[in-house]
């Protein structure tokens, strides 16, 4: 399968470069920017760019995406009522086939609105994985675990299978991770168990780390310590770590973050509607903390639609900082597309140039909204929403065309969502 | 021109009032909710409400229109160099035409995006008022005054002859306010003229107040009060008021607003994007003092999409206040209807009941982000865009439909804007 896309405006993933081509081939870009291509090569399907800002697709850092089934469900309460006497019993409820239509529905949101690649954690991820196969996204896959009560060992177990046995499928577009849920919720004698595993079968972590005040007075009371430091101290550090929010954060857990490598995913808007706080991310920024952003899951957000994220996000840097300069769009869209795949450990995806996996997405920027158009990618931060973008291309697959799914029956999944829904909160 | 909604759930300004219909005779609503009409009411349009939520237009409580010319031009700048390098200039280049041109593309993104009222504060206003006149949207308008240099007194009275002349223009869609744009830039001797002005002719007035720490302090130095304090002695608030950002306010500021009556527009991404601070909204709606929201030009936002601007602004408070509960969604979509409308002084419209204007948007909730569906109102705050919305109506009359305007050549607007732009920047 080759495509053409013709005239497009393109960010490549780090910067503006202006009007060129776009040649894929077998889920491959072969030619990216100005200049042409052989005589001989002929495409399957041209796409006319004009008017079209090409960027790669964004990459969504953490999510829960089964959680659309809470999306809406109990807002607006403390956050402790709200996973309590809501959440909680209701994902208790969770069926595996639940899973699997909960996260297609996420994955129909996430292509309408122009994300290619999702880092979830969550459970029953076979199903989830089966959803990402199906549907033709690409994913960063992981089981949340909680290190208490019985049958500690046989989830990590399953946890470890489901890494090890679903990593590279799918065309390579599923990844896996280990996910400790959080300090919390995983005593140090189980986080050794789990990076004993991450280092016999070489897997990522992906884990929440410093999200609210109540996670590091508690870890100060048990341990005497930050939870960067607990994680550090442990040697979560020493693998490849993505670690989620990241809000409360001493200076020297900055330092660490920074001298370990580990990425950080930052949910503004999850953190502002749970009331959780602001993470330092111009600081980090600064420091050269790799960041790049998520939505959280739909229960806590209520939208996976990441151009949302972006504006918040940049946004309430400006604000907590004072400095109306601080992350700048450019840099805010680079953390959304590259930096975004860096921290996944993704290195074929984030950027558009030749040998990349063709993961990008179409803007439409004739609308009122867009114009004018000094400066296409602040509209990208400052005035975009998930609703502009035209097409939505992963590994080379148009999956996503004006308003039309080409592997999702997204009437069916609504329709069972609604349903499974009703039975959810029947109890 | 009758016309029938049949079958729609409906938030009437208040609250949810379940599925009914709503019948509009004349440009007024003359049935909503549950029972029947006459058998003898015949309409002329009829539209199927099934899987739509019907609720009052939006209410943008404070923007500056015509700087759609200033959209991403010149972004993530200080502000006083925003201002004085970039946004000025710029505007000192504006002709009346650009105006014209300029409002009409602002008031095309907010009929796409489900604002039926704005209220506008900036300059050759009658050609603003043109473009609200043709395009059929309703606006309370004001010419920003500033109360130092020359020709001062002329420019007052401009400003009282368009407020004059235009209030109770197209067909009642248009209002008019007197709007001293500051305290820093309106001296005392400037605004008892203004005043005076207000008094003789009944105008409401528009003005900003407290929204930079730089005005505080200014404002202490020259007259030993806060603005809130200066403008209350000099007056200001024995007229009706519509008092924007109000983003740093003491104890007693808030009882002044209270006391007074004062209308306050919440302008939450603006006063992020500029670093201008939180206004205590949280405080302010707990003590009963009226907020509305706006989106503020689009120079410091970029968009004029008021669903972007309930999200955020929910999020900073509980951010603020480090409290998930405030600021609930039911709250935050009355703050954009019933309550916008009452601060901008206007009786007949921002509730969906007989005997009121028919100023309603109907939303498509049949989409993946709006699914499942347990609560439509907390989906309109918290996973709502300016792109969900199917139809706009104001005044009875149906101005946008899925994409399409019935009354503006947006081809033609966008096209005008881009040719203008260029020349704008050239200086």
């Amino acid at each position: 399968m080759k495509i053409l896309v013709k005239d497009a405006d393109i960010f490549n993933g780090k910067e503006f470069i202006g009007n060129g081509l776009i040649a894929i081939e077998d889920g491959t870009i072969i030619h990216c920017g100005s200049g042409s291509l052989p005589d001989l090569w002929k495409p399957d399907e041209i796409i006319d760019g004009n008017r079209l800002l090409a960027l790669p697709g964004l990459i969504n850092c953490h999510t829960h995406a089964g959680m659309t089934f809470t999306r809406g469900y109990a807002d607006d309460r403390p956050l402790m009522i709200w996973l309590n006497d809501y959440i909680w019993p209701l994902e208790a409820r969770l069926t595996a086939d639940d899973i699997y239509w909960g996260t297609m529905l996420g994955i129909s949101e996430m292509l309408a609105s122009g994300t290619t690649t999702f880092a979830d954690m969550y459970f029953m991820m076979h199903r989830a994985a089966e959803a990402v196969k199906e549907s033709g996204i690409r994913a960063v896959l992981s089981t949340g675990m909680i290190g208490l009560g019985s049958g500690v060992n046989e989830k990590l177990a399953q946890s470890v299978d489901f890494a090890v046995n679903w990593r590279g499928e799918a065309d390579g577009r599923i990844s896996t991770m280990l996910a400790p849920h959080a300090p919390y919720t995983c005593p140090p004698p189980f986080m050794k168990k789990v990076l004993d595993k991450a280092e016999k079968h070489q897997l990522p972590l992906h884990i929440h780390l410093a999200e609210t005040r109540n996670e590091i007075e508690e870890i100060e009371k048990n341990y005497g310590k930050t939870p960067i430091e607990w994680a550090n101290d442990l040697g979560v550090f020493n693998h490849p770590t993505l670690a989620a929010h990241c809000v409360h954060l001493s200076s020297e857990d900055m330092h660490i973050l920074k001298e370990k490598g580990v990425g950080v995913a930052y949910n503004p808007q999850s953190n502002m509607k749970l009331a959780s706080g602001t993470a330092p991310v111009a600081e980090l920024s600064r420091l050269g903390v790799k960041v790049g952003f998520g939505t959280d899951g739909p229960g806590s957000n209520n939208s996976l639609d990441m151009f949302f994220e972006m504006k918040a996000g940049a946004l309430l840097q400006k604000l907590a900082v004072n400095r109306a300069e601080v992350l700048p769009a450019n840099e805010v869209l680079a953390m959304a597309t590259s930096t975004g795949a860096d921290i996944l450990g993704l290195k074929d995806v984030g950027m558009l140039k030749k040998g990349m996996k063709a993961d990008l997405i179409l803007v439409d920027m004739d609308k009122p909204h867009f114009t004018p158009t000094f400066d296409p990618i602040a509209h990208m931060v400052y005035s975009g929403k998930g609703s502009d973008v035209s097409f939505t291309i992963v590994n080379g697959k148009i999956l996503y065309e004006k308003g039309v799914f080409r592997t999702i029956d997204v009437e069916e999944v609504k329709q069972e969502v609604h349903i499974r829904a009703k039975r959810l909160i029947k109890g």
